[in-house]
């Protein structure tokens, strides 16, 4: 009998579903014990993701014909809005289990940012209260005894790994912070929508939601933490005519007389034990292409031609660190696993 | 006979030389009556470039082959720094020719900014002095009776476009200007470099040149004139996986009480009569698909969630607004030609 | 008042209907009178398709709102198995409209074939009687007159323009023709559907409907009549990560002691007063690049190093020459004007 | 002290070697003792590859600089023509040394066949003769037991793969073999050459070295061994825009009363057993999306409308099995370590 940790995947149809089946099946202490997915309930998980199907897993579920009784830990790709409701059912029955988050349901610590920011009022704010927020090399002690983990958005990811130990360490405004973002088009899922065909999307290039993202308000939530004060950021994102990636290019102001040479010092000191999150040395100009497929996070800090300005890029792939790769992550931490377990696999150029 | 300009290509084997053609086969008051290549002389234009093959062109020829006495006017596309010995050479020689230039070699009025931009002291000061910055929209006047006419950079034309006005008109402060470019591959051109082969840039998104790039040096000669001091400007472009295309992501901040309705309302206001610029009604989020193939320009203004800030993001075809059709632009403007003919062609989608 | 034709876009919210209202933007002897798509009657053009919000156009309407006293010529750009319907209410109140339709309701002369092969019977087979098959270049005369011209499916396009001469002349045993097929995404429409999304189309090379097209039993029809007697052809499309541009690789036979030499000079014979269909000189291969946007079918014709065998190449852009292109070709014969007419853009690369 | 095979890595600055590393390093058994790159040599790999840069690995160096008695096994992704050359010197001094070879040199057993294939003598006979050709799943037996295996070209896997079990059981016509082959550009290598620019090969397909190209030559060699008569194929490649993968679309002609569910079953059977080898149920059309990233191949059948024809579809991931996947399924194989060893990894998708 296996000693593993019997997994369940909510939501195996979506694109963060199956980049954590794929990422599981390299984990050794994993075992995928069921794949929910209520519109393709009955299906061969191979039959809904071609690329799954020559690898044993089990068939697809709906959430409610799961066995719960045979799944240590679940880990959600869920629509948002519908996490909480299943989550609250699920440890009404099964408080034993423990839940890695990928939707947005519990990142937010205030119900009512949550509410404005979603559109609906929280339908389980007791378990909003105990959701540790999963920024894993930011969050590490709480991710590891917690029940409930809530996996932070791609961008945020991005963009916090770069922004937070600056606003920590006082050297930018945090008044005055600006983040234009670019993403592939897998951000935007697989549910059908005439933005995200390839007709649309193919050799063109465009900004969405700007002024009104909802990753916004997430990225506000952790620098006002970060700065002991509210803040209010610029982010702009953009669409990208490819599958995966994020970039989070930001502009910053910097503070008294730091450059962009303390920022980098400062970065490079966070993250220097890091398995996967990288400075880059002086000149070194992050892109995409260096993390796809890969749990990796790299950084790079340029002095502006502004004076007394800076910008800093980070850039991860927004299905893995950005969603299934950190969930793993969190995953090991609150086993006690060594982190890297199952992330090894480095980049795939080209 | 007939009564046509005579036009010669300079440069006809890249890609705005190319695209020049394109337009100009569409131009009723056109000939093209030479093209050059120095590398490919004694070629077909159609074995340069295989999408020109179904029509009667010249061949290629060097510049030095070039019959100067049946040329009018001059379109030069070659690579920066070999423009000005050309026009001083063929000027001496012809001095009725009318040259359109769409290389970087006299686009800075102060001699020393190119030759720190451009590395290297610029060769025809007398010729410099004379140029007129051929943004069309903004410089009627001067390029009507210019003999020498230096068409801005497809950067510089995107952010320049959306950014004038409001620096003029005193909405915006000057000194706190955040551009965040995004460009297709073929802005790159097509000598051969490993960065810009299909399988470094596919399915990846890649800033360069962080802080360094030569377009921003322009952008702020230009600002600087609208703002009456000098004005350092943030310039930061990123490769995009599409050929044709650029935008500009412009973070502002306002000035007194401003807001983005303001400055929208003052862009529509300097555009209105304007066949190729356009001002997006509140929401409509310009996009490089609007515009590609096309001599359009299109621009939005977003209010900021941080008070006090405004977002405004233009799109071009870097082929032609950003060059050759803004070229064209101005050799209707120079002979009293409608300034739209030739250039009618809308977008093509998808 | 404008001598113009009056021209009605039925579908005007489809790929295709988008591309016969930019050509017809150029073309000097149309005026587009009325724009139909029921599911977004009211919108503005603009709107629908942002690439044509720089031009004046009418809003779009539905069907059944089009003031058909206004319009002399409809271009129909809907869905297949609804134009029939339309037509015939259309023509029963309005004889003197002409049709130009993009569809497959009229192309197939045998309404048992149709009714096979689209899966429903025929419900104006006396229109169908009447329709002429819109391949320009193989049935001039009979366009001439017609009321209601079938164009092609884009697919049969670019395999007959190939094939049909070297059927005619005896060159190629027509019972051995291998046709493989690869189209741009477009060629799909705008409907939404998962496999054309840019996540799971982007980066990946897929074949469809192998064995099963609709549009093997078109080219049949028109194989079987230039070789009199019935074929079948293997026809394999192929889905490719573009989003416009089709090319047919077809594998041919050689009868008796024909060449590849043959078969070239009897396509250059064939072809040699045309405008749009070009014969490359031997060891010049087509590709798609060389045909984006505009009216152009290019062929190669090579030998295979099986002996008794060659390789046929033919190139179109799928919305153009393979629809509204040849939909206005089509028209301009109809009308008398010359066949060039609002199409002589050459196409846009890169 | 480790007990891993020491691994030199020739060519390590190519495609093929940098996934070769990517592969090796997720390897338990390998362990990466020296990369070569002669143009590179004294840079780390992560200057050259930046995917590769969180990881540590030797610095590059020329082969002559290698220590050769530090290395067990040798992966070669060096130019075709110069692998010869440097085997031969090393296995003069080193003549335990293993190598894998994944170039052209030692593919052609008859070294005339390879003077007319790459036009030049050979200049490794002996070493020719001694070489075994690595199609894993075929050739098991004599690549336990190697010194020397070359492995397939990319386009030879893809098609022997399907084809083999085929014309062994003689259900298809071998001489009336016509493979369609497409592939991403990767295949093209990372040397600067024009029709490889982002630019001229986005949004677009390109037909190449039709009737010409090198794998015809080798796909024939093991054709014509199966079938027991010297064997000429079609075999015609095209370029397809995007990075990864290769798909060959072959059509086959049926011998006797054979049908496609019989070659199904027929490869089915050959394959039942392999990890890597994987026959679609019916109906079931492989993509090149499904294997991206991964050793797999996967082979669907399909009845043509032609009677007595068959469709047979292949697709790899040209760099892994159709290059460093299948030379590290060899290597396990010329080691005795489990054949799937290090090669675990599922598709990348999107």
């Amino acid at each position: 009998m296996s000693n593993k940790l019997r997994v369940g995947v909510l939501g195996a149809s979506g694109y963060t579903g199956a980049d954590l089946v794929r990422l599981a099946l390299e984990h050794p202490e994993m075992e995928i014990a069921a794949l929910t997915a209520n519109s393709h309930a009955g299906k061969a998980m191979g039959e809904v993701f071609p690329h799954l199907a020559f690898v044993d897993l089990p068939d697809l579920t709906t959430v409610e014909d799961a066995d719960w009784s045979a799944i240590d830990v679940a880990f959600c790709g869920l629509p948002h809005g519908t996490t909480q409701d299943i989550t609250l059912a699920v440890l009404s029955g099964h408080p034993g289990i423990r839940f890695v988050d990928m939707s947005a349901d519990f990142r937010f610590q205030d119900p009512e940012v949550y509410q404005s920011t979603y559109g609906q009022e929280h339908r389980a704010p007791d378990l909003q209260s105990e959701a540790v927020y999963g920024l894993t090399e930011h969050y590490r002690t709480a991710i590891r005894d917690a029940r409930l983990v809530a996996c932070p958005g791609c961008y945020p990811t991005a963009a916090l790994m770069s922004l937070l130990p600056l606003v920590t360490a006082g050297l930018i405004d945090s008044t005055d912070i600006i983040i234009d973002a670019k993403s592939g088009v897998s951000g935007a899922g697989r549910s059908l929508k005439q933005n995200t065909l390839f007709s649309e999307t193919g050799e063109g290039l465009s900004p969405y939601s700007v002024g009104t993202h909802r990753h916004a308000p997430e990225i506000e939530q952790e620098i006002s933490k970060a700065a002991g004060q509210p803040i209010t950021v610029n982010f702009t994102p953009h669409l990208i005519p490819m599958s995966r990636g994020e970039l989070c290019t930001a502009y910053l102001r910097l503070t008294g007389r730091a450059t962009a040479d303390d920022l980098r010092a400062t970065l490079a000191d966070a993250y220097r034990e890091e398995a996967f999150v990288h400075v880059a040395a002086e000149a070194v100009i992050p892109k995409t292409q260096n993390v796809r497929g890969s749990n990796h996070c790299q950084i790079g800090v340029f002095a502006d031609r502004v004076p007394g300005r800076a910008i800093v890029i980070s850039v991860i792939d927004n299905l893995v660190k950005g969603s299934a790769g950190q969930a793993i992550q969190n995953f090991n931490l609150m086993y006690g696993i060594d982190e890297v377990t199952g992330l090894t696999q480095q980049p795939l150029f080209p």
